[in-house]
């Protein structure tokens, strides 16, 4: 077994704090990666809370992982040591059922593999994520990470990049097409930059007068106040896709209206409240009201190499991991642009 | 003018009396209707009883209407004297919008007109509909009625059989799917025989043990009876499309739970309140809540001549225009099998 020493929250209420646990010898199909990056995502935060009721303690968070192979099993083909190798938000799946035959490991019905807080595939114990100094992941499920793009600010594309760029790319969002982004942060503000790429004319939808600067540098063709009810009549029925990136409870019937007929509003963020829905609102354009989690393994590499093509990272703020509950309680105000990423190599 | 007898509400709370009322003399592109059978649809209820806040007093319902052509405007081509003509719930729209423009005249975003309770195109005063012995449409929006079917059965099918017959169309719904249907009742009767004919294995969901039978007679290959846990659960995440007849509140999450991935659950009813959608639901399959009103001219003609191909008509219970407050409280209750069409020729 690898000692490895992290960070973790033993229950809801305390702070995360260092916890030394052990991974397993790689396998013949492992990557073996000491972590140099580790994203810090806003589900990081719930589940080491336990806002969804969860949460298997003790927490080992982290799922936008960049590490560098220090070593390979016999049977690995695509690493080597030296390489740099990323993780999201999935490890493992059945590889079977239709979904992973399909290559959308992400929505596996039978024994997917979460990369923090699931049961691991031999039933010894939960997995744990890369708020660590280590991680063995099957090569399946490590990713190529683009030469020429900051190998800290990649990690959120991992998590953030993978469920923005998916759902713009299965709704075949493109040129032509207006698209509204709301919300502006971890996943917002990479969805922007992508939807942008993409060739889309993007709406930023913000609660905060005070993003709108940074909205039309990372992208934005356009900046609405939410909290405007003029700026937001004049995007009634003027969209063909909204991706919603918030994760509190909001009123998204304001969002529905924007749509056009058979628009598409798709959320990636995860309120833990139930949403209303107006059903009328709907049949009046033939909506879709959508959800979409993640990607899987072949769209994140794809996605990894579209960013490389485009030159598009993550905007981040790098931290130490010593540094995490501090950084938690900004996430918990929103105090982020946009994504802290713990410096392994950092100690304070 | 041409004087019209029929039924009017003139509030939320009396009963539908006898009321006299004037239509137009045909124009010409117009075609003047006598007619013959109107079909009793729950929007007919919510409009008189002012269930929805838009109710324009008095309000003649009725938006499923056969009739026979008795006078035609000189320049109308697709109909002469004698003919059968099928009116449904639009009477005309704007046709030079985006959604007119691709036949989808029922999401007209600048002035559609519907059957009844909408401000005429000419300002006059609202539109009132089929609860009458006269009508006066633009031959656009008459429908050619197939020979081979009952008149009284295809009346129905003007709104019921859209309604669902477009949502099924739009998605694709054919051999090798499972399909739900929720709700036997007026819509969804209807929705179970065109699913049958269009080849997906129909999978009726009721409250009522008692409809078993009857579902099976109409075409469903299974039935399950919605409070039956065990029953739900064997269906999960095994259908391909769902689509919802419901109007009162429901639990829409008991059914999205019954969708594979890429799921669609389509509302045709219509619910008054909000309903409650669990976003991670959504999520896990990527899972899309949507809701398809009505259809356009061209795909409810369609419609019509599908049902005439394959035989499909509404099962009906005739009445007597009199008698259509005993029918509104025998709708209230779902004490219908499937659809009250009102005779216009009979007097009690």
């Amino acid at each position: 077994m690898i000692p490895v020493r992290g960070y973790a929250a033993h229950d809801a209420r305390s702070q995360l704090v260092p916890f030394q646990f052990e991974r397993r010898e790689p396998g013949p199909r492992d990557v073996q990666l000491e972590v140099l990056y580790c994203g810090v995502c806003h589900t990081d935060l719930h589940v080491a809370r336990n806002d969804w009721g969860i949460s298997q303690y003790p927490v080992v968070p982290g799922h936008e992982i960049v590490g560098r192979v220090v070593r390979v099993g016999s049977g690995v083909t695509k690493f080597k040591a030296g390489d740099l190798g990323g993780v999201g938000v999935m490890v493992d799946s059945c590889r079977s059922c239709e979904n992973c035959r399909d290559g959308m490991e992400q929505y596996c019905t039978v024994s997917g593999v979460q990369t923090y807080n699931t049961p691991e595939k031999d039933g010894k114990g939960h997995t744990r994520g890369g708020y660590s100094e280590a991680i063995v992941v099957d090569e399946d499920f490590v990713l190529k990470v683009p030469a020429n793009l900051d190998p800290a600010a990649v990690a959120p594309l991992l998590c953030a990049g993978i469920t923005t760029y998916s759902p713009l790319r299965h709704w075949k969002v493109g040129p032509g097409q207006r698209v509204g982004v709301v919300g502006l942060g971890g996943l917002g503000h990479i969805g922007v930059k992508l939807a942008r790429a993409l060739g889309a004319h993007v709406v930023v939808f913000s609660t905060s007068e005070k993003k709108k600067q940074d909205a039309l540098r990372l992208g934005a063709h356009e900046v609405v106040v939410s909290s405007d009810p003029e700026a937001m009549a004049a995007q009634a029925g003027r969209l063909h896709f909204i991706i919603d990136t918030v994760s509190a409870n909001h009123d998204v019937n304001a969002y529905l209206k924007l749509l056009r007929r058979d628009g598409h509003m798709v959320l990636v963020g995860i309120p833990d409240q139930p949403l209303q829905v107006n059903a009328m609102l709907l049949m009046s354009g033939r909506l879709s009201f959508s959800g979409s989690g993640a990607g899987g393994l072949a769209e994140t590499q794809e996605m990894l190499d579209f960013c490389g093509q485009h030159g598009i990272v993550s905007d981040i703020e790098l931290i130490a991991l010593p540094a995490i509950n501090d950084a938690f309680e900004r996430l918990h105000k929103g105090d982020v642009r946009y994504r802290f990423v713990i410096d392994l190599k950092r100690s304070a």
